[in-house]
């Protein structure tokens, strides 16, 4: 498997962080996923720009020398990826430095790892839905910066695991927030809420697309944070991510929702995002 | 320079850390730093005891064939540390497996990865005291856990940087809760204060040093946050961490803090703690 790294094209072996890395010791970094859909990424423009707003955020500067477009179509090519579905993955790190907590000076030069794999999609969770845990959330304020500071996500995720579920919701003074890797939305009455833009969720380029979805089939759509103690409210729930496109949730810390199967709007948008996602390119 | 990684001992160049490790692209791991005083650590015992308690919470099993006595006083030979200033840094991650939020199964080998570095005390600030700005603790609930998930703390520390100051104070719901890089004491009416032990701050092991120090001197301990809106009536200020020991604060925001010199308490304790390293050897 080739990937890029730091300029160049090389067999993921050949790979060498310095344990030095600002990545590998603070998780000073960010990181994107972009979905492939066998002949066109979906979202390319709004990946970029909040890869680059991540960056900003954190202060790293991303090399000018480096085109995005240039490192994913040359991945899909070397990797011969050109006619399957795959997952694009990049992760920029401040670089390698004596290890010290404020950033070197002078500059240094940042890290930047990609990789391209195939992708089969989790057809079994897009069509029958998904069992989910809720979860106190722990994590830090600034969820909209896409950091590769995980460790909340992946023990959040890991117990979801444990409990024979496929992802962790979040509770933030007793409002969902999002899932360890996901959006979360929740239907009531015909109306989809989900958390507003802030510091307590990522920016989903999924949910963004699923909010414009909604609008365009008429269905109402409201930003606000679901109460956690109206959950028996719920009609139904689902969740968004770049690789699982939309996806029903059918129960939630062991209990039915939807009459424990994925529900109408849920469907209907699911449908409506798979054809967007086949045919949009931007 | 020589350091320990997975096993051997190797020239630091000659590291090569797969970019799959999860250490690189979730934060899954811990670190632990201890101070050499030229023929002992500190509190290698408590130091010991943490790391295995951080690994526990992230649930990494320490592999059982190294042994840190070994690996400290390795590194310390190679070095050619053993009559010098030291630092020893210890890393460990879940180690290296395709990117997958749950743990790998089966489970994989953890990455261990080791440095001594010669090291020259900050003798101006440990004389003159240093300069801290105050910033909102945006951090996650797990503080206790010493993880590599460090972003916020080197973004803390960054801004006290270019805000001429050496160390950043979180305040969480009107509490000083730690530095970025330190706990955090303030003394008042002849009682310090220093925040208990909780999911907001680390468990520093030279705090619960300076805690029993304070005790043996007869000084009044309160483990209490300080409340930030008390900030005025506090009469001196100071930190602690494994390599600054007692620093003492002379500013705040800008603002002098015991008239812009090191207090008497702090200077007390500070030389007592001085004596207590230089002898402890536990």
């Amino acid at each position: 498997m080739k990937v890029f790294f730091n300029g160049d094209y090389l067999e993921k072996d050949q790979v060498s962080v310095s344990p030095d890395d600002r990545g590998f010791v603070f998780a000073d970094g960010v990181y994107e996923v972009m979905r492939w859909y066998g002949d066109h990424f979906l979202g390319f423009a709004a990946h970029q720009k909040r890869l680059l707003r991540s960056l900003a955020e954190v202060r790293i500067e991303w090399p000018a020398a480096y085109k995005l477009e240039v490192i994913t179509s040359e991945l899909i090519r070397l990797n011969q990826l050109q006619k399957q579905d795959a997952l694009f993955y990049l992760q920029v790190t401040r670089g390698a430095a004596k290890r010290n907590h404020v950033f070197p000076l002078p500059s240094i030069i940042p890290t930047v790892y990609a990789t391209t794999t195939a992708f089969i999609p989790n057809s079994a969770a897009v069509e029958a839905g998904i069992a989910v845990i809720s979860l106190p959330d722990e994590r830090w304020l600034r969820c909209d910066i896409k950091s590769i500071a995980l460790l909340p996500n992946i023990l959040a995720k890991q117990k979801a695991s444990e409990a024979g579920a496929q992802e962790a919701f979040f509770i933030r003074n007793g409002i969902f927030t999002e899932g360890s890797h996901s959006n979360v939305f929740f239907v009531m009455n015909g109306v989809v809420y989900t958390h507003p833009e802030s510091g307590a969720i990522l920016s989903g380029i999924t949910r963004n697309i699923a909010i414009s979805l909604c609008r365009e089939l008429s269905i109402p759509v409201v930003e606000e944070g679901f109460i956690a103690s109206s959950l028996d409210m719920a009609d139904e729930i689902f969740i968004s991510n770049t690789s699982g496109e939309i996806i029903p949730v059918v129960s939630m810390d062991g209990q039915p929702v939807s009459g424990g199967k994925p529900g109408i709007v849920t469907k209907r948008l699911q449908e409506t995002f798979q054809r967007y996602a086949l045919i949009a390119n931007a």
